[in-house]
C-alpha cells in the first residue's frame, strides 16, 4: 500500500505566492475595470537585453543544423559559462573560486530548495525571520523541522534569528548552535544588507562550530554601497564553510528564462566528506542540465556589451527602489531596504496586520505587495514592495498609496 | 556540526553515463586519430524541426519587447502547452486526462528522480532488472533501499523484477508486494514493449494491492505495432493507480532543450491523500517552471507542421534501429528491442561480460555502447545500442562490428 511523505501534510496552507496569486485573481475577476499594479512577487518586467536576445537567436540557429546541434549538456554546465562566471563573478573580485566549483542550474529557487538534500535529516537549520519561504518549506518536506506551532507560526526544530528594526533587519549569531545556516544578502524580503566585517563574523562562527552556511546572493547586483560584500568568498575562511547560490533572474531579467548557479568549494566538508562530490552526484542523478540556448544567453550576460546593457537595466530598477523608498518616507511610512536591494520593507499603518494591509492596498489602491507575515512571525505588520515594476507603474502605485 | 546525507555514501561508484563518458574521453585523448562513433547514451543527433526553430525564434523575439516579455511562468506550466498535451497525447487517443492533471517540467529524468519525494521513505519499490539507473539511485539517496550487496549488485529493500530472454524482457508480477512500481515501456534499456492486455494486468494488480505505478512513457513515439499502448491511461482503472512521465527528448529531439511532463490524475490517492496536490506542492516549492521559450517550442511540437516534421525525424531514427537490428542479426548476434523502441539490446559474444564487450567495441571498432550490467545484474552479458546516431554513423558502426 503506497504511503505518502507525511511531512508534506505538516505544511500549513499553500505556498505564499500561490495564495497571493489566488487573492489577486479573485479580486481582478470581480473588478475587471480596475488596473491592478503588481509590486508583490519579485518578477521583473523589462525585456531581455539586446546582447542576450542576440545570443539566444544565435543558439537557436545552432540547434537547427546537425553540424552545430547540441544534445545533452555536460552534467554540471558548459565550460564556456562556468569559466565566464568564475572569471567575472569571482576572480575579478579577488575571490578564489575556480570554474569546476561552479554548478549551472535552472535557477536559485531550485538550488536553494534542493541543496538540503545532500545533508542528513538530523541537521538543525537556522533561518532568518522573516525568511524566503522556500528554505523552510523544503526542510519541512525533508522532515528536518519538527512540529508546527500554528499559534506562533514556528517549527519546533528550527532556530529562528529575528531580523527586526532593532538589529537593522540583520540577524545576530544564534543562541543555539545550528548545523546549517541560511543567509541571504542583500536580503529577501527585508532588503537589508550586511557589511563585510559582519559577514566575516558569520564565517568565523560557522568554521568554529562546524556549520555550513548556505549563502543566497541572488540580489548581489543591487549592492550600491562600497563596504558591502558581493560574495561570501570575499571573507577569509569561507571556502571551508560556505555554499553560495546565484541567480540570473534579478541581474539579467531571467525569471522566465531560468538560469542560476551554485558554488561548492572543494575544501568544503562535513563529517570529512567533500560536499562538492555529493552535489555533483545529486546534479548528475536528479537533474539533466540547463538548456544549451539558455546557457549561451547566460554567457552573453558576461560579454562587454551584455554587462553594459544589464547595468542600465539594474539602474532602472534601482531608480524605482529609490522612488518607492522616498515616496513612502514622504508619506510618513517607516521604510527600510531599497538601497542595496530591489526590495522595500515598510511597516503597515498602526494597528494593521500584514494581511489587513495587503487587502487594504489591493482594494483601495489596487496595488499588490507581499504581506511580511508570510515570511515569518517577525514579519508581522511589515510589508514588502518590489522595484521590479515599470517606472510608470511604480510612480502610479506610490501616488495611489500616498493619496490613501 | 553539519552532517551529510549518509545515503549518498552508499551509492556504488558514479552514475553509469559519467563512467562511460570518462572511459571514452580517456580513450579519445590517447587515440586522437580514431573516429569514435557514440551509440551509447541515448542522445539525439538530428537538428530541431523547422516548426520548433521558428517557435523558438518567435518566443525569443517576444522576450525582447516589454509588451510581450514573460517573467515567471505559471507553477505548473503554461495553459497553451498543457492543453495541447491533453488534447493530442490523451484525448485524441481516448484517454480521459485533462490539462490540469498535466505538470510541465524540464524533463522526464528530473521528474522520474523527483517523483519519489512525495512518498514516504517506508515505501517498498519494485523495479525492472535491468533498469534505468535514475529510478534506483534517487531512491537510494532518499534512504528507501536498505543495504547494498556489492557481490550481487542489489539492494536489500528493493524488489527486482528480472527482464530476461525467457520472459521477452517484460517483467512478471512480483512475488513480494511493492508499494511503488516503476515501469518503462517502450523499455529503456531493453527496447522491449508490452501489450495493452499485459499492461492491464499491471493496472489491475496495482489497484488490488494499493500500489502506485510510476509509468515512464519517454519512448512512446517509437511504438510501431498496433496492439501496444501509448499511455497507461488506455487501461481501465489507471487513473486510480498510475502516474505517467513523458519526455520531449526522444520524440522531438529536446535532449539539450529540456522539456517534459508528468500526469497525476486527480483520483489518484495514497492513504486517502490526493497525490495531485502533493506533486503540485513540490512543483511550486522546489521548482520554478520551464523557460517560456522552451514551452513555446513544446507547443510547436503539436502543431500540424510540427507533427509532420517530427514524424519524419522519428522515422529516421527508426530506420537506424532497424538497420542495427538486421545488421547485428545477420552478424550472428542475439538481438531484441528496436521494433517499438530506439534501443537495441544485444547479447555479448559467448564468454564476455558487458564491460569486457564495452572495452572490446571501444578499442577494436571505436564504437561506444552501454554495458547491460550497468542497468542491473540481469543486464550482465547484454549491451545496449541506440538508434539516435546519424544514419551514416549507424551504418559505419554496424559495418565495423560485423568485420570484427
Amino acid at each position: 500500500m503506497a504511503k505518502v511523505n507525511g511531512n508534506y501534510l505538516k505544511l500549513p496552507g499553500s505556498y505564499l505566492f500561490s495564495t497571493i496569486g489566488k487573492k489577486v485573481n479573485a479580486y481582478a475577476a470581480a473588478n475587471p475595470d480596475k488596473k491592478i499594479i503588481r509590486l508583490g512577487i519579485g518578477d521583473v518586467t523589462q525585456p531581455l537585453a539586446p546582447a542576450i536576445i542576440s545570443a539566444l537567436h544565435g543558439a537557436v540557429d545552432e540547434m537547427a543544423d546537425a553540424a552545430t546541434f547540441r544534445g545533452y549538456a555536460p552534467d554540471l554546465g558548459y565550460d564556456f559559462l562556468r569559466s565566464a562566471i568564475a572569471r567575472c563573478d569571482y576572480q575579478a573580485r579577488g575571490c578564489d573560486i575556480s570554474e569546476d566549483e561552479i554548478f549551472i542550474s535552472d535557477g536559485a529557487k531550485c538550488d536553494s530548495g534542493n541543496i538540503q538534500e545532500i545533508f542528513s535529516v538530523d541537521n538543525k537549520i537556522a533561518v532568518c525571520d522573516p525568511v524566503y519561504p522556500v528554505y523552510v518549506d523544503t526542510n519541512v518536506m525533508a522532515g528536518r523541522t519538527g512540529t508546527y506551532d500554528a499559534q506562533k507560526e514556528t517549527w519546533s526544530d528550527v532556530i529562528y534569528m529575528p531580523c527586526i528594526a532593532e538589529n537593522e533587519f540583520a540577524p545576530m549569531l544564534p543562541d543555539k548552535t545550528p548545523d546549517l545556516i541560511y543567509l541571504c544578502f542583500p536580503n529577501n524580503p527585508t532588503g537589508a544588507m550586511i557589511t563585510k566585517s559582519r559577514l566575516q563574523e558569520w564565517v568565523d562562527y560557522a568554521n568554529k562550530v562546524g556549520a555550513v552556511i548556505i549563502y543566497d546572493a541572488a540580489y548581489e547586483a543591487y549592492i550600491s554601497e562600497e563596504d558591502k560584500p558581493h560574495s561570501i568568498y570575499e571573507c577569509e575562511g569561507a571556502r571551508t564553510c560556505a555554499i553560495e547560490l546565484h541567480s540570473f533572474s534579478k541581474n539579467a531579467g531571467f525569471t522566465g528564462v531560468r538560469l542560476g548557479y551554485t558554488v561548492v568549494p572543494k575544501e568544503l566538508k562535513a563529517e570529512g566528506v567533500a560536499l562538492h562530490g555529493l552535489w555533483a552526484r545529486r546534479h548528475g542523478t536528479k537533474y539533466n542540465g540547463a538548456p544549451y540556448i539558455v546557457q549561451r544567453a547566460g554567457e552573453a550576460v558576461y560579454s562587454e556589451e551584455g554587462q553594459a546593457q544589464i547595468k542600465k537595466q539594474i539602474a532602472y530598477y534601482r531608480n524605482n527602489a529609490n522612488y518607492i523608498l522616498e515616496g513612502l518616507r514622504a508619506a510618513g511610512y517607516f521604510v527600510s531596504g531599497g538601497v542595496n536591494a530591489p526590495y522595500i520593507w515598510l511597516k503597515a499603518p498602526e494597528g494593521m496586520t500584514s494581511w489587513e494591509f495587503f487587502d487594504y492596498l489591493l482594494e483601495k489602491a489596487n496595488v499588490v505587495g507581499t504581506p511580511g507575515s508570510g515570511f515569518g512571525p517577525s514579519g508581522e505588520t511589515y510589508f514588502r514592495l518590489t522595484a521590479f515594476g515599470s517606472y510608470e507603474n511604480t510612480v502610479e502605485a506610490i501616488e495611489r498609496i500616498r493619496k490613501l
